[in-house]
C-alpha cells in the first residue's frame, strides 16, 4: 500500500540532500523542531498543511512542485499512468466549478 | 498563503460531487465517520494517509489523480508555471536516486 507521508518524506529528503543541507539547517529555517522534521522526512509523522509549507519555503522550492514529484511517484506505485494531459472523464468527475455548495 | 488540506478537501468533494454522490455514501464507503469526511472536504482536518487512502478508494479514484489535481490548483494559486517535463534542475534538486541514505 502507498503511505502519501512516506512519499512526501522520501521528496522532502530528496531536496534537502540535493542542496547538500542538513537537517539542523532546514528545520532551522522551516522554524520546525529537527526532530520534526527528521520525523517527517522518515515517513513516520503526517507533516500539517502549515508546516509542510514551512518545509518547502526554507527548501525554496514551490509546494505544487514538491506535490508533483510526489504525485508522479505515487502514480508509479499505483501502476497508473497519468497522461499529460489528464482525460475528460476524471475532469468531469471533479467538478472544477467553484461555487458548489458544500455537501 | 495555499492551505494544502483545503485543495485536498475541495478535490475530494468535488470527485464526489461529480459522481453524485452523498457524504453518507462515500463516508460509509471509506470506513470514515460522515462528520471526519465532511471537515476534511470543508479543508478544517488534516486526512492522515490512510484515511485519505480509504476515501480515494472509496471513490474508485487512484490517488496519484488526485495528488495530481491538487499540485495542478496548488501551482495555479502559487503562480507556478509546471511544465510537463520538469527540469533538471529541479529534478537534480530532488535526487531521484533511492539509495541515499536517511541522515
Amino acid at each position: 500500500m502507498v503511505v502519501l507521508r512516506r512519499e512526501i518524506g522520501d521528496v522532502l529528503r530528496g531536496a534537502r540532500q540535493g542542496q547538500g543541507r542538513t537537517l539542523r539547517e532546514v528545520s532551522s529555517a522551516a522554524r520546525v523542531s529537527l526532530g520534526y522534521l527528521s520525523e517527517v522526512e522518515r515517513g513516520q509523522k503526517e507533516a500539517s498543511s502549515e508546516l509542510l509549507s514551512s518545509i518547502c519555503t526554507a527548501l525554496s522550492i514551490p509546494m505544487s512542485v514538491v506535490l508533483r514529484e510526489v504525485s508522479d511517484r505515487v502514480a508509479i506505485a499505483e501502476g497508473v499512468a497519468i497522461p499529460d494531459t489528464i482525460p475528460a472523464d476524471f475532469i468531469s468527475q471533479f467538478g472544477r466549478d467553484e461555487d458548489l455548495a458544500a455537501v
